[in-house]
């Protein structure tokens, strides 16, 4: 690799991309070439994101100026990359992709979940699912990678050791997240109009959530298993918590878990075990990750039956999106995999 | 029963008590007699309570200087009105209890559920369970009546159809509820201290929580169940929304559900089936409760299991607490059972 | 008048329309005879307020398909009422017209505070100016009735009996409103988007807000006078905080003015002064106030100069419209004033 | 100084504290010897700052047990410092005080405002004051600071170019902050007690507050001025929003205003002018400056008046604390200003 990465942004103008133009600023390696947005094309990155203001210089281009470059982020809305594959591949050797496109590898688990078969069923497969504790030798190296939706990030992570384990019964997980409003994007709507959104606890998918089949292949590796998955809103604009309610196969005390639990994710830099015995933050909480990479994940087991619950937290728009795809990025050119990313979050926020 | 019925409200200084002042404020057939307060003993409703300044000209009685009067509202903290029986009894002939000590009927579940022997078993059964959908005729004209608890209820009143229509797994329930913050009641400390309760997703009680128990006692009606439950703090002031995964026994398809929910609801006058297609409030919401008596009920077929979402919402302080409680009391005392509960809620808020 | 009133709402749909309709179900002297609203015509009115569903059968009809009625409010987005005064006049004797339209007597005042001339400069002056606490005598048995925008509401009810007593000099008082996101009605855009609206202090008006001229008239009366006017959006759905400066033209203390307000306020139904020593509610707080018709006024003397700062709280959905529609209607119509306004507010809440 | 300084923190679990601790964990020329509190002595930094595990293996140390450091913060409760002076001076040459203690040089100006004498009148004017954009001369090689309080802060940055420019009426400024819940500490009470600090617009401030006596001092300069200031406490954890009116000498238009601060804040690090002519962020915004170190300001021009607005706003705990201490302790060690501040803050959020 050069020793300074050029490196563009399709869809810049998202709460994604305005992450992603935060993060790579302050990146030792990495020099912004471009920045695309069809709406804001000509306007300074400034304008859209208020917080970058005196930050950068950059101005929005649009897509079809784009120039050839080393890397390229793509956070073009849901079937826009797999439908311009030729003009990504002609763009950039090195891609991370945050849209849905390339997540899964099976065809048919992506038509169950998406409704409709996927347009390019030839490239599943093609890129590595973007969770690095989980596809982290694959990713180095790689040139595509496909980010993970914010929900799964979450589920996945906490649950990935004990499916990895084999130590839960495969029909019987429920997992409920309590999201909030910038999942949704900056698009605005009634959905998302301040008075109603404002205060609410809204059930938006009780059944049939699309990230579900991520935690399907992820946690399953062939496996058939089920997630009984529902997502509610809450008040708040960043984060993610998941509560999953999962049933242990074997009697496992609480130090057995925790066991697990170091073992996967001991050295990781991007994870931590939470649990403990006072205080307001025994569990993971979303609020104190803001702007963080970090996933924490913390568990209860149940003396009442043999379920535990595992709780575990992200900021959607880092760990869950924009944070998740610098690591694969590093890895993908070969810098350290935390590098950009030591912001430690805010207390009390 | 007299043309006006002299009621009075032990503990009367907390969220409780103050919405039970309220609601019987314009209640046609009452008079407050007296309110007690120790700890604002002499001082004026008003004070405490500021949205009843001007309502009211009442001032708070310490307990030891309250009167004989015709019904009795208890909202002494748990433990209180047994260790007071005597006490009790001789105050008022008609006793709601607001408190958690009567509202299990067998001494063995409570000790499991509240980790310590209940201090009066002989007393246990002598109170009806306070959730008139379930126990209406037992209120009419019933001497003591023992208000649900709040999670309980939302939990409760979303789920018994289906547990009285026999149709769910008995092992297997899931149950989340999302709660706010008065539901801790009006004494400040570290755990409710805006800073850190602000934007919280809180997993307060992961396991183990102890309306568990009434739960289990009102859907299982003998039978051996499951109620696996949890509960999380989020920024919101009242409201409860329970989000119950329950499995189908049969494959039985929202129109069947729909029938079973009409048949035990249709005729409620506290209970609305909300169901939409479309829209922000396609189900049940906490926030347009606020005040109301209501619970709100509504449902999803998940396709791709035999799993039902049951979401149900209510006001923890009105339908969870002194909403619930004055129905009790106009069933008792003989007045219409919807007497002083018109209250429509806001939107928005 | 009639034993039962048949009264209509045009522009139902918004959120002041759908108090109006809260309102007046609960009134016992009156029928809600059609609702109107072009886009949600022929949908159930509990569709488009969530808290009504189980309320009203009614629906909404279209605008021409009003028939004549007893009394008629009219929410329409500002300009229609002047605009369409023939059909006005044509469906209902008498008419609260809760747009912009003709709040003001003065041609020239209106053309300083919109930019443009008023369409209709001669009718100016037919309608009662809505706040009964100023022009109660004339709004009994009045045909036509304008009800105040919110924010002159909270100000001009904090300030009224300063000016009238003369005790302030008339070219300082500075005023800054705290407002809601439900002031600005319930059409969604970028500037309502949850992520955005949310946490938000926004300086949306620093200067040259048009409620400003509503104050000039209502508090000057003839006077030349200055409000320095700026307006503030917070996280909060409902609710107006008024804080004003004003420079006292004697060394009044707190006493005197503590006699000036109850003076002009101790027999007013829907005005509390609040003014206490210690706990959280010292000073008038709008959150307690949603739902209620009620306008609390505090203040405080700085004893470093001659400044009294007022404190003046509203929901302004209800005492800044709907709400204060109402009084105006039940004086028009020979009711009690405060008929179908007795909610007392929530706490907490 | 040497090449790695030695710095400790008194008081440090509180928020400002906690802040201190994250921000001088990743200056590259500091290493953090000891964190001090009497409270939590023993635990993990970690335990009290959750953002903090796994970033750092610190523990608090009791006050007596701190060592000789190179240089010294105190987060002590205001009064401490003054009165363990001894011992202060024992410990480091180099102290930044964050308390209340030595803000004023005028022992008269402290008496007035603080309602009592100062206890070490004889050490006033022995510390600079904490804004580095009035004082960043004094500062550099300096030995004491004392922080700026945070509406202090807000207030005197947003008006101190006009102020220094001489063109606004001495006697007429009002000023009114919006103001979170984290400006009152970590300790819980009553009045932070989440259901009632929920939602409030709390007036707790309308006039006496103490940090008008340090923008007394920073903006008049010697001339005789009034800051007319009110506070009110609004539903957020960080941020100011100062809204200052000021009434202008000469009639200078926006144009001439933004030249005022551009030459007086052109090249400030931490300061960015903001006035936009559309979208959200027209004008300053505390919510995205939670983290940074950053002042924004703008304004706008009454044209009904001599009237300007002027706005402002920080994150308290950044800006208006911990963010201020570490360039103040940057100038007097020598190293670069903005060094360990170079985080730009979140959106959304």
């Amino acid at each position: 690799m050069p020793s300074e990465v050029r490196v563009s942004i399709a869809g810049a103008s998202g709460y994604t991309g305005g992450e992603l133009i935060r993060l790579l600023l302050a990146h030792p390696g990495v020099r912004i070439q471009q920045v695309s947005s069809q709406r804001f094309a000509g306007k300074s990155v400034g304008k859209v994101h208020p917080n970058l203001r005196k930050g950068t210089d950059l101005s929005f281009s649009p897509l079809e100026e784009m120039q050839p470059c080393d890397a390229l982020f793509l956070c073009l809305p849901h079937g826009e990359s797999s439908k311009r594959k030729d003009w990504v591949d002609g763009i950039a050797p090195r891609v991370v992709d945050l849209s849905a496109d390339f997540r899964l590898a099976d065809a048919a688990l992506y038509e169950r979940w998406y409704g409709k078969p996927h347009p390019h069923p030839e490239l599943l497969g093609s890129y590595v699912y973007g969770i690095p504790e989980l596809h982290r030798e694959e990713m180095r190296g790689a040139m595509r990678v496909s980010s993970a939706g914010c929900n799964a990030t979450a589920t996945i992570l906490g649950l990935h050791p004990l499916y990895a384990a084999d130590v839960v019964e495969l029909d019987r997980t429920v997992v409920e997240v309590k999201v909030g409003s910038s999942e949704g994007g900056n698009e605005s709507g009634p959905a998302t109009h301040h008075p109603e959104r404002s205060g609410c606890v809204r059930s938006f998918a009780p059944t049939g959530h699309r990230h579900t089949a991520e935690m399907i292949q992820e946690l399953g590796r062939g496996r058939e298993i089920a997630i009984h998955f529902s997502a509610t809103s809450i008040d708040m604009v960043r984060g993610v918590l998941a509560t999953s309610h999962v049933f242990l196969k074997q009697d496992l005390d609480e130090k057995a878990i925790w066991k697990i639990y170091r073992e996967a994710y001991g050295g990781e830099p991007f994870i931590r075990i939470v649990k403990e015995r006072d205080g307001n933050y025994r569990f993971p909480e979303p609020k104190i990750l803001a702007g963080t990479n970090l996933c924490d994940v913390g568990f209860q087991r149940d003396p009442a039956s043999n379920r535990l619950v595992v709780v575990s937290a992200i900021d959607n728009l880092m760990k869950g999106a924009a944070g998740q795809a610098v690591p694969a990025f590093n890895l993908m050119c070969g810098f350290e995999e935390t590098t950009a990313l030591g912001f430690l979050g805010l207390h009390p926020i």
